[in-house]
Formats: C-alpha cells, structure tokens, sequence
C-alpha cells in the first residue's frame, strides 16, 4: 500500500515501510462500498485494516477482549515486534496466564487508520494521485478509529466485545466505544486516560508537531515522495514527549544526576548526563520505528478528543442508559492524564448510575506505568475481568489452567 | 563586539544584534590583564559586562541590590527594552516605590557572560580568530557569571551587596553569591529556584538544546558566519520550555480547549487551539530577541548547577558560618522548581543555623509567577528588605516617601 519507490532497504527504517506494504499482520480490507466516514465530513473510500489476534473466539463469540493501543502503538500487543524485534508492547498483561488472559479471552488490537503498521493511513497510495497521501490523508478523530474498529468486528461476526480496555489514547477509544457504542461493550477499562485532552497536553502535542514541520527533510509532509525523512524533527517531537511519560520522582531514581560514562563534566554540548543520552536514544530509536505524518495525524486525533463537547458539554450524557460494567485506573504520578481526570469519567459514570469501580495505584513512574510491572494494575484488571466474566456467563471451568 | 558582517537590518532581529555591537547600557570592560578564570579551567582573556543600574548609590556604597536575571532574561529590569520595545522584565518588582525601591536602594542588573544583550557571549568576537566566537565561547558555569558579577562590583567600589535577589537561574545566581561570597552579600532573595537542577529539568534544556542544534540553519554554531538564523529550532525550543514555565491549571484557566478565531475545529494542523497560536507567538517572537547559542550557553549553565557537588554533596557546607538573611520563595503550582527544592535549601540553611524565612506562596501561575502580578510576593520582599534595612542600619527617614 505504501509509495515505497526504492526497494527498500531493510534497515529498520526500511522494515517498517515493509509493514505498510504486507504486513506480519491480519489485514482486513474494506472496498469502495464500505466507504469509513469521517468526523471531518469525508469519508476514506477504501481502506485497509491491519489486526493481530491472540487466543480463540468461544463459539458464541462472547469472549472478544478488544486492546487500544496508544499515541505510537500499534497491533504487536504480545507477539515479537516486526520491526524492532523487540516483545510486545503488553506482554506484561496480555497472554497465557497473564491478566487478560489467552487461554480464556480472544484478543484482537488493530493498528489504528492513521498508522503506520499496516493500516490505511498518510504512507498509504491515495487512490486519487496514485501518491502517498501525506497531509492530503483526511483528519482522523477518535471516533473515526473506534467506526473502523467496529466495521472490523462485523466482519469477524462479533456482535459485543466481553471487554474493551487501554491506556492513553487507548483508553479514549475504551471511553468512546461505551459512549458510543454502549450495547457492543459489556465491560470496560479505560486507563490514564481523559475524556478530553487537556490545554497542557495539546500544547506539548503543538510542540511536537512543530518540531517535526520544521524539519526541511519533512518537505510539507511529502517526504516519501522526495526521499528524504524528518528524523531529527521526529527525534526532538519524541524526546518531548518522552518527558511527560515519565515522573519527575522516576527520572530522578533512574538517573538523578548520574553522568554518563565519564566521571566528570565535559564542559560542552554532550550527553554528559544520563538523562540526556537516555532522551537522546529515546528519540532516535523512534525514528525507525513510527512515521512522522502518522505522529501528526495520531496526535490531532488526541488533541480532538473531547466526549462531551458533541453532548452540550454534559459528559453525563455519553453514558446515558449505559449498561457496561467499567474499571477505571489511573496513576498517582502521572501527570499528562492526572487522577483528576479518571475522577472526572467516573463521577459522569456515577451520575448515571454506572456499574464503575475506581482504582488509583500510587506509584512513581508516572503515565508510562500502564506499560510497566505494576502489581496492582494486573490485580485491577484480572480481578475485574474475572468478576465480570462470571456475570457474562463466560465458561470459567478453565480458570485455574 | 558582535561579528555584524552586513550591516544590520533594523528589524527586531537587527535590532538584537546591534545591542551586541552598542548596547542601550552602561558597559564594563575588562582587558587581558584581568582574565575572568572559568570553571571549565579556562578564562576568557577580555570580556565586557553590559549592566544596568537605577536609584543612587549612597555614600557609604551600602545600598546596592544586585538582581539576577533568569535564562533568557537580561539587564533591561526596569526600563523600555532596546530591543522588543517592551516594559522592563520587573518592573512590578523594581522601580520608586515598589518592593525594591529604586528611591532606596541601588539596584544593579548584569546581562550574564555567555548572553546576547551586550555581554561578551558567542555571538562576540573571539579575538583569537577574528570571527565570531560560535561553539568556541567557553562553556560558563553560574559561579563564573557570579565570580564576573563581583569583579563588576570590584570596580564599582561595592564592597558588600545589601541584597542579592533573583528567580529561575537567577536564584541559582543568589544561592552561589551566599556560598561563595558569603562577607559580601547582606541579605538574600532566592526564588523559584534549586540548589541543583533536577533531572527532569536537564532533559527539558535537552530537548530545547536538540531542537536548535536540529535546524539545519544552525550550522554547526557557525550560523552569524554563514547569514542563517537556527529560528525554528530556536522557537521550538522556546515553545517546549514555555510550557514548564506555567501550570496546567494557568492552561485550563487561560484557554481551556477554546479555539482561536473559528467557531469549530478545522480538521487540519493549523493553530486551531487558543494555546497553539499563543505556543506559536511565543515561540517566533522570542527568536527575535535572543541568540540561539546563547540559549544553548544558558542553558548549560543551569543544567551543571550543583551546589553542594564540590562540597562532598553536603548542602549546609555552602552556608557554613554565613552571616547573610535569607528569605527563600517558592510557588505552590511551579513544577519547574517546586517548593520541595526550596525546602531542600532552607533545611541546609537551618543545618547551620542561619537566619532564614520561608515563603511558599499559593498561586496557579506556576514558574512564572515571579515575574508576574503576585501581591504575596511583593508583601514578602518589600517586609524582608525593610526589616534587613533596618538591621544593616540604612536611612529610612526616606521610608515613607
């Protein structure tokens, strides 16, 4: 699907254009009589879906686990990444044995439209010039993501998922499948999350996207075109970001003031600093491994969430009549999606009488927790999901497999 | 001093530029026979000190108050700046009949080595190769800006500072003052600021210093050389840092998710947002009036603070036997610098029993609030300095004027 004009070299960068083109993927594709509309007033008038699945659809089809990936995720949940080579992003709670649990769940997480592991998104052809879309690819909201999302569900004949849970940008899409589309979520769990994203978050989104615009190389997003790649303007818009994933506490544990491979100052512009060479690695790891239009258009979509704006402001109101039982978790320490916020969606849950259960787990690693070792998130989420699946009537004589 | 080739262009920019070569201030120079001796175990063998000064030094020279600037401010206080046309950085604080009041005492602001309004810096002369000095400026340390600080005071015949005062890095300024010129500083105003610059902070001055040192038009430093300008590294690095100067609450509060002169969001990567475009302006004016390898100087400056690091990281040892008052202010919502490293100071201060108040003034205005309108904080440094008036024994017949 990708405008890649060169053979590519398979360096990293070079696999992850491969990804575009035939994914290690399940590929859903969706022809010109299923046009996806979109927020923005158009519609994508083919467009393909890039999906991983893990475990086995019961014969009811009642035990589907939808994961939500985040700001620069994609669909390689548990399994070696393509690219990186690296485990998946949620090992940690996504397989046999684990919180969502394989041998009892089938779980599927799609690249989001708008990415760059498979899915439709800027690096794909336009079919209207036969070029990479680049800034010509259409808007994509939130709810843009969660309507494919459910176009793919039709498709695998998967009337109600058992759960729908993720973090971050994950978890706006967890909040805007039971807003939306309450009576196919029968449990939820959104994580660090919000039901809009916050002035300071938009501004560090701004920063990034600036950093990225004004790279040359990024040559008013035709890069691919011209052959050139935004990598610093990339690596500077991560690093950014990188920061507000983290903890002021967990940046100083992990690298204080700790120099790095040198006992003393350089009295220059090095990383002297560990802090600054884990950055430094941080954004030009990144650059391999996510497309730099596809880093704009995920984080419009983030800066365009807001749940009640569409319902006179009342966030209330998206939850109306709902009968999905949710769990919501946020982080002590996480300050791009303060506790503050879940309190938000959980007392608008409350207002209608929700089924919720609100958890805050104090720990220092900041928003990057949902991706980590957290005792108490496995916890929270198995817990939950057990519970909930006894009242979904999901078989449970496999429970101590 | 300044390495104008052309003959510069009155715009803002030119303007910049100029007060390198002529600055609107008073001007100390230093020549080879008194070599400012750095930390990095160099010394610059002739530098200038552009400086400004208000009110009248008394006879017996005992009423100076020295204010630091912060990172990218300059000696400009209290006066209409040269170059932005703009009121003074404090003149809130400073002036006839506020909280340092310039109709007692003599106030004296130094634009620091390493700057760009009219000290030498990277953009002067290195007269060792005829050209601009760029990335061969030696890396300066806040003592050596302090240690050039007292060498002007030398020459202005100003033994003992009634006051030193300042915020950001130039409460950093302050606290080295205290520690290494302990007999000459009186009194003393650090704000907003820490013994140490935390590791969160480094990867925030990280980020800036790539993003600059990303634009093509920097040039490898060499950018007064070449006729460029590294201005969108530069506002990029400007916007990143702004954020850390304000609180989410000063966000929510200031512009919410309101959009900039539209009535609806546009689906594209204009400034929809209120706090985009403010990000934007926020960015592209101040590369108008500051110098990108100054920014990088500065920086860097900030980032090597480390107080107690040469005294076997033992804090107190700064202070041991001091003599000077303190009076130590942070801001609830600052997350630059929170009270917490204000603390951290006052406690070694306690640990040698020196003679110190503490204010933490409430306020969602975040790091900035030293610079801005904070009834609280005048209250707290014009009470200070009468009260250490008193003691130091100054006429304040005059106090009621």
């Amino acid at each position: 699907m990708a405008d890649v004009k060169e053979k590519p070299k398979m360096n990293t960068n070079g696999k992850r254009r491969a990804q575009m083109l035939a994914p290690d993927s399940l590929v859903m594709e969706f022809g010109e009589d299923e046009p996806l509309k979109l927020d923005c007033g158009g519609s994508l008038a083919s467009y393909s879906l890039a999906y991983q699945t893990y475990g086995e659809l019961n014969a009811d089809k009642s035990n589907a686990v939808l994961v939500c990936h985040a700001l620069t995720g994609d669909q390689h949940v548990a399994n070696t990444h393509p690219v990186t080579g690296k485990a998946g992003w949620w090992e940690t709670m996504v397989g046999p044995g684990k919180p969502i649990d394989t041998r009892r769940f089938f779980v599927i997480c799609v690249n989001h439209v708008g990415g760059c592991m498979g899915s439709t998104g800027p690096t794909s052809v336009n079919p209207e010039t036969g070029r990479a879309y680049g800034l010509d690819f259409p808007v994509i909201t939130v709810p843009d993501m969660v309507r494919a999302e459910a176009h793919l569900l039709d498709r695998l004949g998967i009337e109600q998922l058992f759960c729908v849970v993720g973090g971050s940008m994950g978890g706006m899409q967890v909040l805007e499948w039971a807003a939306s589309y309450g009576d196919r979520v029968f449990s939820a769990i959104p994580i660090a999350t919000a039901a809009r994203h916050s002035s300071q978050n938009i501004a560090f989104h701004e920063v990034g996207r600036q950093a990225v615009m004004a790279d040359p190389d990024w040559r008013a997003g035709r890069y691919l075109d011209e052959g050139t790649q935004p990598s610093k303007g990339l690596a500077v818009a991560r690093m950014a970001a990188h920061i507000t994933y983290l903890s002021d506490d967990a940046l100083h544990r992990k690298f204080g003031r700790n120099l790095q491979d040198r006992d003393h100052i350089s009295f220059g512009f090095d990383a002297d600093f560990q802090v600054e060479s884990y950055l430094r690695h941080q954004g030009f790891t990144f650059v391999d491994r996510f497309d730099a239009n596809s880093y704009l258009y995920m984080t419009r979509a983030m800066d365009y969430f807001d749940l009640a704006a569409d319902r006179g402001g009342d966030l209330a109101k998206a939850f109306e009549g709902t009968q999905t039982r949710f769990c919501c978790v946020s982080f002590t320490s996480d300050w791009l999606f303060p506790t503050e916020e879940t309190r938000t969606v959980v007392q608008a849950l409350n207002a209608v009488a929700a089924n919720v259960s609100f958890v805050e787990i104090e720990t220092d690693k900041g928003h990057d927790a949902f991706l980590l070792d957290e005792p108490e998130l496995f916890d929270a989420v198995s817990g939950f999901l057990s519970a909930a699946a006894r009242t979904r009537g999901l078989d449970m004589a496999d429970a101590d497999l």
